[in-house]
């Protein structure tokens, strides 16, 4: 009966083990979620248009379904959200593909951008750089294009 | 009986899942201590503003006790770290708040610097490259502005 | 006996955990293996100098033997393996030393190069940009020069 009862408590153990090894984590090496968050904090259009491929070919090698990407402007590359943006047109079509396109308030409080300057469909977040900070605790991975 | 028993191996086996899930762990999904180390790595001072812009930013928005930062100076950035730094100032600002300023020792030798050629109140390492990598291992974010 | 059955559902429980915490994991804090990618996406040669320079920084600081590096080139970095790359023999010292160095295809598609323009020794990927975030979301460090 003692030889039964450690014997479960054993495979009560592996049974745990089990299920939790397989528990989606951020962090797992076996193939959590694809999530990548994108900094963009540079003035420079040609960096705009880095930072829009990148989110292309990410969705159509992984599939636009299978992965989660967040672009973040702040700082000197707020300006590729601003309605006069030399890729306005890009950032529309990247947020018709389902990619998630951030502004910075903190940016646009020191540079004086109210939310009528910006790109209509744009959304904001009140820290681009503690954002791009938490996504990564979370398990997103970075890229600065 | 063996019913019971194959119940409560499955209840076992669910209480050690909460148990686990549980533990904290730096790459948890639930709140983790705000962590980031920020590089510097070129020899732009606007570069350097930016980067203790974002050091700035980040203790404003978290507040500063709840957030640790790291600036690590290598390569060509290791000048925003000397004595005759254009950011002088603001680097002691920053070391004041609480962000812990570190120097790579390879670019120093290299560069044939020594400690009394740097600010008097930076830290050092013996590889930034290497303290940055360390870092993002043990679960902290990373940020190249 | 009731009593015992809720003790071994805890011990169960504990032993599972115990279990659990000590299963290897890239993101845990007791240091997992150091492994980095590095990513080279400028045209700019200085820039594949300073990766390159990081690269060996690494194998030296730590042992070659002890750490994974991969260097992926992609977008306008593609030119640092082309076969007349003005750091070909760096990129062939990077390789001997046991670096992993990565052209993007994708890149490659776009710019009309066949793996016969390139450095004979490289290695090459789908999407340098995809490879670049899945190596991060496996555990690996990144570093951008």
């Amino acid at each position: 009966m003692r030889a039964f009862r450690f014997l479960h408590i054993l495979i009560a153990g592996l049974v745990a083990l089990a299920l939790t090894v397989g528990v989606p984590s951020p962090s797992s090496a076996q193939q959590p979620r694809a999530r990548v968050v994108l900094q963009v904090s540079e003035s420079d259009p040609a960096k705009w248009n880095l930072a829009l491929n990148n989110a292309k070919n990410i969705q159509t090698d992984l599939g636009a379904a299978n992965v989660d990407i967040e672009l973040v402007a702040y700082g000197p590359g707020i300006g590729m959200l601003k309605a006069d943006s030399a890729v306005g047109n890009r950032v529309d079509e990247a947020l018709a593909a389902g990619v998630k396109v951030l502004a910075c308030e903190n940016t646009m409080r020191n540079q004086k951008l109210a939310r009528g300057d910006m790109l209509g469909k744009v959304g904001y977040v009140a820290s681009g750089v503690v954002e791009i900070m938490q996504k990564q605790q979370q398990g997103w991975a970075y890229i600065r294009p």
